[in-house]
C-alpha cells in the first residue's frame, strides 16, 4: 500500500538489506501486518532504528501460545488453552481444556483460517490432519459467550493513552461481517473493564499505536480472544464515527505527535464487502452510508470494502442498517 | 495527484491523442484545476466522453469577462467590470467603472497574481504596464465590502443540490489565509440568498460536482466575485465539520452516484500553512485541531497543508484559534 507514496522496495519480508535500505531514510519504522516476523523488526531495532508499535508487540500477537500466556500473566480472562507441541500432546491437551475446544496453529491463521473445532475426543486425530501442518498447535476451550467484543486504544510514545468504546463484532465463517459501535447496551462498567484489560497490555510492551483487543462477553466477564497490534477491522467506523480515526491516531502516536479526541459521533454499524463489489448506487442511496472500497480484485472470502452507516440513535441506525443490508444481497 | 492510483499518461494539456488515450478507460471524465484548456475538454466531449463538471463551467470559469457575464446575465450581482480589448479601452473603461477598480487578465490568474489595483487615472498606463502582458483584460470596481464569504454546494446527476453553510473568508497578499465555517453571526436571511445564486449557476451550466462562489458582502447585498469548478480551499473544513466533505460528495457527484448529507458538525477554522511548514506537534498539541500536509516543498507564498480546528462552539472555537496562530507564529 505504501508503494504508491515513496519510495519501493522490493525484497523477501526477512532480507536484511532491504530492510535496512528502506529504514536507511525513515525516522520511524512501522508496520500494518503483524505477519511481519518479528526478527526483521529486531535486526532494524538493534541497527538502531526505531520501531512502532513495539518488537514486543508484534512477537506476542503472531504466536497465540505467547499470546494467552501474556494475557494469563497479565491478570487478563482467557478461555482455556494448551500448548500442543507433538501430536502425543493432542490428547493430554483435550483432558486438560476440555471439550470442544478449537485446535489452532499457533502461527499464521487468520479469518477463520487455521483452525478447527474439535467437539469428542474421537475427532482430534482427523482435525489435527485436516490443518495439513507439522506447524506447532495450540488447543483452546470453546466458550459459549454471549456476544463478540473488541476494544481499540491508542498510546502515544509519552504514555498517553485513549480508548474508543467497545464495538459489537459478528462474525461468520471467521470472517468479520458486521461491527456496532458503540457495543448496544454497553455498561459503563464493561467499557471501564475493557480499558483496564488494554492498558496492562499497553504498559506491559510499552507500546506505541493503536492496539485492537478483541474479548468474549460471557455475563459481566470479559474473556481475551486476540489482539492486533495496528488499525483493526473492527475500528474502520471511526472515520465517521469518531473526532479522530483509529489512522490518525495511530500515525500520529507512530510519529511522536500528540493525540487528538476519541469522542463518538451518534451511533455507527460497519458491515464489510465480502467477496463481491457492491453496488454503490444502491448503498449511498441510504441516507447515512459511506463507502470505502480497497481497489482489490474479487475474490471468495476477500474484504474488499466496507460500508458505515451512521445515524443519532439506535432506532435510526436499525432501520438505516436493515436497508443497507437489502442493498448489499445480505 | 492521480498517477499514484491509475495509469500515468504524461502530455501537453491540448495533447488530443494523450487525452483520448487517458479518456478511453475511463467511464467519467473530470479535471482538478480550471487551467485545463476547455477546448481539451471539449475534444473529450466531442469523441463522446462524459466530462464533469460541464465544459461550459470550464469555459466561464477560466475568463473573467464570461463569468462576470454569466453572473449578470442569470441577475446575479457583481461589482461593475469593463472588457478592456485594447490599450484604448483602458481609459474609457475607468470612467464606465470608477476608481478605484482592480485591473485583471482575464486568464490565468490566481491567488493574486494577474492583478493591479488602480486608485487613480493617473496610474491605468503604470498598472497595464505592470502586468506585463498584451493578453486581454478587464477593468472591476473595487468594492469596499464588509467581509467575504463563500459559499459551496454539489449537484448531482439528477438534479439532488445540497449546500453547505456560507463560509468567512480571510485574504493576505491575495492568498486565502483562513476560514470560518458556519461564518460567524450567518443570517437565515444571507444563507437563502447565497443558495438562490448559486442555484442558478448550477441549473445554468447543468453543473455536476461541487461548485464554489466567491462573495462581497455588503450590507445585505452579496455579489459575486468568481467562481471555481471544483473542490475549494474554503471547503477544507468539510472534512471534519461536514457529514460528507466536498471531497467524497464531488466523487459521488461525478461518479454519478446518490449524495451524502452536508450537515455541519460544530464550528470550524481553517488556516492555510503558507511558505513554511507548521511545526506538527505543537499545532496538534491544541484540542481538536488536525493537520494536513500536501507532500509539497516549501516555497515562498505556496500552500503546503493546513490545519483544521474544530470546536463546540465560537467561545471554543476563538480559544483554540488563538493557541494555533501562536503555534503557526502567526
Amino acid at each position: 500500500p505504501a508503494a504508491a507514496v515513496g519510495r519501493h522496495v522490493i525484497g523477501a519480508l526477512d532480507d536484511r538489506e532491504a530492510l535496512l535500505d528502506v529504514a536507511s531514510s525513515a525516522e520511524v519504522v512501522t508496520y500494518e501486518w503483524e505477519g511481519v516476523p518479528a526478527s526483521a523488526a529486531r535486526a532494524l531495532e538493534d541497527a538502531g532504528h526505531r520501531v512502532e508499535p513495539s518488537t514486543a508487540a508484534l512477537e506476542v500477537s503472531q504466536d497465540r501460545l505467547a499470546e494467552k500466556t501474556t494475557f494469563r500473566n497479565l491478570g487478563i480472562d482467557v478461555p482455556e488453552f494448551a500448548d500442543v507441541p507433538t501430536l502425543e500432546a493432542l490428547h493430554a491437551a483435550a483432558e486438560a481444556v476440555g471439550l470442544p475446544a478449537i485446535l489452532k496453529t499457533r502461527r499464521g491463521g487468520y479469518d477463520g483460517k487455521g483452525q478447527v473445532l474439535v467437539r469428542a475426543a474421537s475427532e482430534l486425530d482427523a482435525a489435527r490432519a485436516a490443518l495439513g501442518t507439522s506447524a506447532p498447535l495450540i488447543l483452546e476451550q470453546h466458550i459459549s459467550f454471549d456476544r463478540e467484543l473488541s476494544i481499540l486504544a491508542v498510546r502515544a510514545r509519552d504514555g498517553d493513552t485513549r480508548f474508543w468504546p467497545l464495538v459489537q463484532n459478528t462474525h461468520r465463517d471467521g470472517i468479520l461481517r458486521t461491527s456496532r459501535a458503540p457495543a448496544p447496551r454497553l455498561e459503563p462498567a464493561m467499557q471501564a473493564l475493557a480499558e483496564a484489560l488494554i492498558t496492562k497490555l499497553l504498559e506491559q510492551l510499552a507500546y506505541v499505536g493503536v492496539l485492537a483487543l478483541e474479548l468474549f462477553q460471557v455475563g459481566h466477564r470479559l474473556l481475551a480472544n486476540e489482539m492486533a497490534p495496528r488499525v483493526h477491522n473492527s475500528g474502520h467506523w471511526t472515520i465517521e464515527g469518531s473526532t479522530t480515526s483509529q489512522f490518525e491516531n495511530h500515525l500520529r502516536a507512530v510519529l511522536g505527535l500528540p493525540l487528538g479526541r476519541t469522542d463518538t459521533r451518534g451511533v455507527v454499524a460497519m458491515l464489510n464487502c465480502i467477496g463481491d463489489l457492491p453496488d454503490a448506487a444502491s448503498v449511498l442511496a441510504v441516507e447515512g452510508t459511506h463507502l470505502h472500497l480497497y481497489g482489490k480484485e474479487p475474490r471468495p472470502g476477500r474484504k474488499l470494502g466496507h460500508v458505515a452507516v451512521t445515524a443519532q440513535d439506535v432506532e435510526q441506525l436499525d432501520s438505516r442498517l436493515a436497508q443497507v443490508t437489502e442493498a448489499l444481497g445480505l
